[in-house]
């Protein structure tokens, strides 16, 4: 509910349509839908730009799809993200439509004919190993409606990989650079190219890795600026984010 | 064994019927019965106001039946949490009145009629993924007498879903907070209401959630007072202290 | 701001008082007060009842005591924690009726002629060298009205100075139970009584306990239920729980 | 050393001004200064649009003056941050137009005029105590030709603090949100407002805070999408960054 | 090999039976025996009173067959931990007098008639859920030739079950206590008993336990004296040095 | 208190002498003296075979005195670890026959003319730097009247400066070997000798060493058996442990 | 790409053969594969002077068999680590010559007749589980042409096992040595011998080993220098290294 | 002791000059000298090429004076690492030849007229703040008989400071790389010249870098093999290894 609409119950309140009582009721927000185990929140799109993407990991297939039905009355694209395909196969028997991304398990539901897509976002994996993560950004990025170039496989062990495609890299607004194990890309990416950098740990590796926290360390202390950092994992995020600010 | 018992030993010691070294071994606490692998503890209703509760993780099937019944022949209420179906099945078949709650894993024994509920405990949860953590707290809490009131998924994405929910929050004695990921809303309930909240960390997430570790953190670093935590996952916990309070 | 002044600026807008953008603008919280450096909340005491406490560490001389002047404005009791004796000379100069507390560090203004207090909570430490950590706690309670029972140094190294108190312990509504090292006073004075217990680790130790990690972590796992925990040193969280559950 | 140049010595070359193994020579990147201790990057600003700012800490007074003064030759703002108030006085005595900013330890050496600001960056913190990391992304963020408007100690134990200022940040472009202790403020800002977020976890706190880790980890988790972090009181880089994206 | 030998090699080199070049050589020591795999240390019993265990985990099947039949050939009573059923079957087909004790994975091949056991060591387990820890401590304690009682699920939730065994504790030599979760038993159990205790944490209990730190650091910590530690879910170290020290 | 105290008081309950009431209020342990921010243990010495050591880190100096003055009226040997010179000053002007240990910063009262020693201990440590922490150990077991015997800087960095004094480990009952950094030391000798050995991990070290846990972890997972592990410094606990089972 | 065909290129650019830009699209380096999941790096041989090694986890199947099958084309000699059977199959289909080693999951692809080794490498593991991550450094360290001996299972709880092998030791160039739970064998054997050591925790052992923490800490702060450390399980980098050294 | 001098005793013994029993106790390693605190190894020499360093950080003051004496007059170049400029106050008094180096904190007895220095071991680093550990790697890989050259300040925020440095790096035959912070400087070297590096983690930085646990953790992970890793700080060591490796 926005400012508009506050301001119609006032002025229903001044006329006399509304009572004190009924406004004071109204004026709590109300725009969700309630399904006993999750609250739709059919009001985010208004707020964020987006409807609310459904994070389907610790949910029940049917929580998921009765979740999708209801997001689906009101928003043109939905997604899911860390779907199974199991999810996916029940939500699709409901709503046309719907696609699944094996790499990304991720389920987009676009009822538009054609998502416009403007702005480059350049989206650089480490390694082949990350790819599912650096897919996910991708696929939220062009779902949001944007462009987004790939570049995977340019880790520092043979830097002249990422140099070769400093043209692609120069054209984008904003950079997504996921890597697990070291996680040193985005400090060296930064070190080279003005660019914005959202910079995406992986759980990519073994040993003193520990499932990503040595690459989130690595991102966070990046001695080049102009590194921010997302959650281990979280294309998602990373694709959101460079999405609100490639507009 | 409470005051009453130790002075009616001394009274038998001081007319003659216990002799002393009798006296001595009595005044040592007996009222638990060994199993070998366990000491049903009898005493503990006394002493806590509510039966010792079986926690099933780690423990077999037939060691959850045996402690079962042996409360159940003292007790009117007996609960188990974090059962299996199977052991459901196992104790059903030796102790009617036995039933299961599916998503918190409880196992309930009811041998009153009905339990009298007073008070009410609200029990929020941030997201659909909490409820299994949630549902453990609103069963203790119920199983121990209280009235639950429950509202599922409104964690902060959508502020608005909380503030919608305002009246049953402020008709509570005691709120349960459950959630996961960064576990930001209890903080924000805590921030908004003056009630005493019991904050759950759940190990709902991914990456740097670490298994329950971010929101445990955030919830005992709660810049709002009126804020206690308990271990992650450990509904049953705050149920139970819950109903402590509430009385 | 609460429910009533809603319903009056609703009937000034009825009433043509106040004008549409007018009521826009007034239905925002306001009742604080802006220095720039903070903003103190005079709402505070409405919302949680009492008035916002002063969190020294980490602020500037002067800004205790212009937040403790504003405070002191509309509030009978302002307590300060965490306070140098540097801090509370400079509000002293300001205020009067201040004092000082050496053990626990914080700071209490009273402008009431006497605090009633009622319901008594119990506060428990392992050791000496707890007492700062367990007088904070004392002193919070205190001042939000409520009787204060103290028993210092009763660590399970000697459990028999723990059991020689059982009657002080019995006739509390809450305890408050303080240890650092090990931290195991709490579950051992929960697995003997059965009252609500606020576990309060402390940063008292060395090597393994990590300044308070280990009594954390013990506290957390509790086998015995009814223990709830708060942050490490957190003697005012845990003061100002049970004062809000002894009510 | 850009594109231009390459190309000049390649047409040096061809006109064989240039001989081939000089070439080679050249084409290794050569705009830097090499003072031993350091190698002063005169490159930076052609690179990322701002110059090398000085990271004071763990330098010598005498080489955080020798790198201001090779800085100074080629750029009219230069930053230095971390600095200590001796190191200020050093830097100061060699060049004129220096200043300092005691709250966040920072020198600003401004030869022009004036800085043109377009743009609003809003900076939020949640307490009082957060202000010298606020203030180092102020100042960063003015410095590179932004607007900034500030709001402190807004946190969520009085959301309606925040919540007064909403106008204020609906006018942003970006936030940059800074918090210790839960770290939850960007969790509930992203919440409330469709924003892109920079979170900055600060080391205020005690306790379970482990000197920044808990807000660290509550940021990284946020439930609501559009929030990137950066490292522990690391106001520089979320300055940067803003200002990166807010052009 | 031990002082007797070397002395015989000394005698040989003085009558000319030994020439210098290979007393050398001897005077490395041999005693054991080369697998490829696996070095079998003949000379174990000598050095330490008891032959080399067989740490199963991580071992193939055939790998544990060999180890354990040449080991057999020299001693009389073999152990071999974290078996498997499976490993056992294989062991079983080679060697008779094997037998399998289920609860603690532990093979054990007795070749002796009967082993003497004297002197006693208790061991007291806090859950019935550690008493696959306390069962490796005791069948290796009984291996050993040690009298062994045991007092299961004895935790400080019933204090009681503890005391009410007192007896049996006080005619102990030694005392083993295991407890997951919060650790606290041997605590406990040394602030009220006179006796050496090594403690075992055990990854027994969920959430904040984080597989047995919780314990651990809880035992390292404890405020009694007279408590040292071995390694989480380590009943064989425990039972061994309880063994040692019964001596 | 002990057994033949309760049956004391059972007899004058059986005569009348003592009524029921006064024997309730009996049967609970009293001989401690409460001072307030301390209660002195005097039971202590009947418990545990030796009268309690005051741990004075934490203390205030008048805090210390006073609890040694009351240890002192019935013990002839009374132990203070972590006291600082001030510490012992203060308590030398009441208290004459008060020694201070520079090195493991230990006040000695012996007001026996002669401790008896018996039976041997020895104590090894791999580095000068553990010398602190290896005499703390050693002050204390020689108090509790054990001969000890020292070999420090045996680190295995040269591993033949600890082959050279075999001899002396070979006498010893018991030993104790401290180590920092890499925290090897206590796996080699439990390598070669067979004696139980108490490990004390210290702080000594940088780095990745963190003041003391990595030679804790490498005790705790020490491959050969017969090794315990106190907390990290903890030389007060293993000269007990050892004292304990020296005897 | 190296020096003579940047000097090929500026010839090329004096002759007028090739014009300015096409000279500097070239001097960027081109010399890998792009098969979109990965860009082969056939560079890697000419700079490192041994080709790009195949990282097989996390990568699927088919994405292995490109990747070998390009690298083939160009080297005579190829690694896969961390390689599946199912791989291997895949793998052997294309490429004939193709091996695997079932003890350390590598495949090697040798086109070569045969590999001229030289330099002795031995490699020591403390235990027989560590025999994995030992097998794939012997593997890698002869595919890349290095002699290589083997001595297994001589962890210091037998240390004579280890000092038998003394010659072999001596005869080596490099050592590398593997071990898990408390990690002590390389620093005993640097304290011995005076070789390079390169030390390999692995994730061998169980509870406080925290799957090489222990390990990993006790080998980066080894007191005997002449130590280097590689990642948890990091058989071939070290197998890499020590090759590397070797020549 | 060496193999020569055994054969000698050997020979004794057959020759009758010395007896069975007392060549028993000569072949127990003789050559250090005890001081009581310490034990000097004089065998270190013969037995890894260079006497022992010693590491002053926990000494006192006589203590490394009395070491360094003992040292000095066996060997004529002798080393001190982590000394204060008291200490070499101290030492100097008592060796001439003494020098010390502000920077690294280094006392070098250098009794020889010069030491030959053979092979060129480089040194970078990323930051100037990293220059005490890199020097204490120069001064011992010079004291040890090295050729040394520095380039400092090479960090990967302006990557063509590391490029322009190219043929020296070239020339080098193994590399020493110390960075803080984001530590991805060896990955970034290791990925463009085919060399050996050894890695140092240095505790510059703040926030994240957590002292050095994210630089250590980026470089063990390193996606570029040819990487070994020193503990935190640890300049001795790589200086140390590399000197090992360069001969």
């Amino acid at each position: 509910m926005h400012e508009l609409e506050v301001k119609k119950i006032m002025a229903g309140v001044r006329s006399g349509k509304i009572n004190v009582d009924e406004a004071v009721r109204k004026l709590k927000f109300v725009p969700f839908e309630d399904l006993g185990f999750a609250k739709v929140d059919h009001h985010r799109a208004l707020r964020k730009g987006f409807p609310e993407v459904i994070f389907c990991q610790g949910k029940a297939k049917n929580q998921v799809v009765e979740i999708a039905k209801r997001l689906a009355r009101n928003n043109s694209v939905i997604l899911a993200t860390r779907a199974t395909e199991e999810m996916f196969t029940a939500v699709k028997k409901q709503i046309k439509n719907s696609q699944y991304n094996k790499i990304s398990n991720t389920i987009i539901i676009n009822q538009n004919k054609k998502i416009m897509k403007t702005g480059k976002i350049l989206i650089a994996s480490a390694g082949t190993s990350d790819m599912d993560v650096a897919e996910e950004a991708a696929v939220v990025a062009e779902s949001m409606g944007n462009k987004v170039e790939r570049i995977y496989d340019v880790g520092v062990a043979g830097l002249h990989r990422l140099l070769n495609n400093k043209k692609k890299i120069e054209d984008a607004n904003v950079l997504i650079v996921v890597a697990g194990m070291d996680g040193v890309l985005p400090s060296v990416v930064s070190g080279i190219f003005g660019k914005p950098i959202i910079a995406v740990p992986t759980s990519v590796g073994y040993g003193a890795s520990f499932k990503g926290i040595a690459p989130l360390l690595t991102m966070l202390n990046s001695c080049s600026p102009g590194v921010v950092v997302v959650n281990i994992d979280n294309g998602f995020g990373a694709g959101y984010f460079a999405s609100m600010i490639n507009k």
